[in-house]
């Protein structure tokens, strides 16, 4: 298997010991969230979205989330300075697609960014079937698509564009190359939790810059929401009551209860 | 009575099965509450702000919110370009006039959107006070005002807009053209909660996206804040934990137990 | 001592019963929970942003906090405007130099603020620090300092704007003029809640709309966070829960609970 359950383990270890420096420009919903999530999980978050400032801040970040949820022309200009300025610094980040099936305008601004060479992209199958059958040519946005098809998406996107693609549902699938592996776990109410996917988002950055590989930075940061997601279930089936558990669920969460429980599996025979 | 307590609790039924996508142009203070009050209500929330794409997202949603609690000049455009299509294509929309009274400037972005003929408005007493008085010609903003003084403004705006006007407080009214409801229910706590006024306007959003008139979707989503927000109460007078339960409680509302417990009302003898 | 206990009891109830309106120019990470502090506290927030209705709303408000977490260009304009107006109608208003050392944007942005004379700056040892070197003229940002530097530059800062100056840490430290106090209390898990400082430079604010004084509106609010952290740590020691327990700590808290808990002290022998 191409990561395993010790190495995910021992990746949360590793962030809590360089707290890490998330360097977020994110949606207005996902504000509060993703600071609190980076922050119990043990890494250290700021949000700081003006154009004239994100090169600079990028410069002393360690990883660098960007998210369309509720783009403007001036926060994609920003996401474009700062992710330009990681690149050309060798460090990570991590595009999250937020919606971008809805409107032209986000299709446009999140194939811009992806053009641009995320690390790794995160985005439920909508929005990752929007982006693969747009950058494989073939699919309208709106079609109608079975979770086979997204898989199938998910590989394109990861082939055609160079990133990790980490697709997140019932099932996540992570697509580096030509590897896809699957993360179960979670919970049923976590979709009724707002902007929970965006700061897994976050989260991902945060392992991504400390780990050898951008393929298992996704696999480990999905692993850890996987695990924490089924903690916090056991406390409340509710999601308002869900959030407060799952985010206390981050602060606790031990690495050797991560490495006992993460279920990582493969898919193979893809095209 | 104009709107029966069985027909909430088939509303709220209706919304689940329908899962309306509820477009929010909203305040940064409400973003958070907003799409977490939807979500566990079982509507399908989307916070889409920039003037470049609400006209194409306000095309494919089923409910609009405008809300100017934090407003500027570039999301007022947006939220006439989205309410003018929502108008285009006959679909709902409800203005939340957040503080109109307290600036020019916002009681200007405040009256234009008036202008463009809401569906609902909803607020609270000083803000209907503020949008009846000026609409009325007859009184300024500042005037001390009593709850009955606060009831004809909801009424004469209710009137001179031909919007239905749903005036949220101890005791909450609702005024469509002749007539007048009140809703009884919540809790002492709730002012104490922010953002959870913004929150009830986004739910009558998405109850008015699967209803059959703008009254019975004001009295409805109304009567669910009364009764959820009472229920909550029973676990908690202090803010916080206040919040948790009542989001819960949203969650977990069964539309039998709504239609059990609401307190609809009619005020007669208006002028 | 420069200010008693019961004084911050007393400053409590006073606030209660003068509810002041707060006037919020803060970040979009700081909105939710900084309104929602402030009603628990017993004030009255408003976020009001646009730079067009910044002084018509300052000119109505009793206290504002300028926080440039999320700064723009936009918003920068805004607080200069609002803060200028408070000083021409001599009421208090408070500077929350967020992150002010990380960029040269956010450091010129802040320097620029503090030139405007806040009655009260609210900030970390790093903040306090670039401000209070910079000012100086002979430390840079980078400086790795020691909590005894960040307590000089806390001093300089003082002396050399003419604002109070609240630093706050595992201890705080409050210097006006030639004095210096500190204020003990808290808890290990405050640090992990999301813009729980924002909220208290936004108290800070508060207790200034009604104190006699920027020193013991400064001390009364810290103590006050100190107290209700001490309480609010006895429920919990992580962050989601005890943020809960801390928002609903700030509403039951009675004013004798605080005189009674205080740890205020004096340093002396500061050049």
């Amino acid at each position: 298997m191409a990561v395993s359950a010790r190495r995910c383990g021992d990746l949360l270890s590793l962030l809590r010991d360089k707290r890490p420096l998330v360097h977020n420009i994110t949606n207005a919903v996902a504000m509060d969230i993703s600071a609190n999530v980076l922050l119990a999980l043990g890494a250290s978050p700021a949000m700081i979205m003006a154009p004239e400032e994100v090169e600079d801040f990028a410069a002393v970040a360690d990883g660098l989330v960007a998210n369309i949820g509720t783009l403007s022309v001036e926060s994609v200009k920003a996401m474009r300075l700062a992710a330009a300025k990681m690149n050309a610094l060798g460090k990570p980040w991590v595009l999250d697609p937020v919606g971008c099936g809805a409107t032209p305008f986000r299709l446009a601004a999140a194939r811009g960014l992806v053009d641009l060479k995320p690390t790794i992209i995160r985005g439920n199958p909508g929005e990752i079937a929007a982006l693969g059958g747009a950058l494989g040519g073939s699919r309208g946005v709106d079609t109608v698509m079975t979770a086979k098809a997204a898989t199938k998406d998910a590989a394109s996107l990861a082939r055609l564009s160079g990133s990790v693609v980490a697709m997140t549902g019932e099932t996540d699938y992570v697509a580096a190359g030509a590897t896809m592996l699957t993360v179960a776990g979670g919970a049923a109410v976590m979709p009724y939790v707002t902007a929970l996917g965006c700061s897994l988002s976050a989260s991902v950055a945060a392992f991504a810059a400390v780990a050898d590989s951008p393929l298992e930075a996704a696999v480990a940061a999905l692993a850890m929401f996987g695990v924490v997601g089924a903690h916090a279930a056991r406390q409340s089936d509710a999601p308002a009551s869900f959030r407060t558990a799952f985010i206390d669920g981050l602060y606790r969460l031990e690495p050797d209860a991560l490495a006992a429980e993460v279920e990582i599996g493969e898919v193979t025979g893809l095209a």
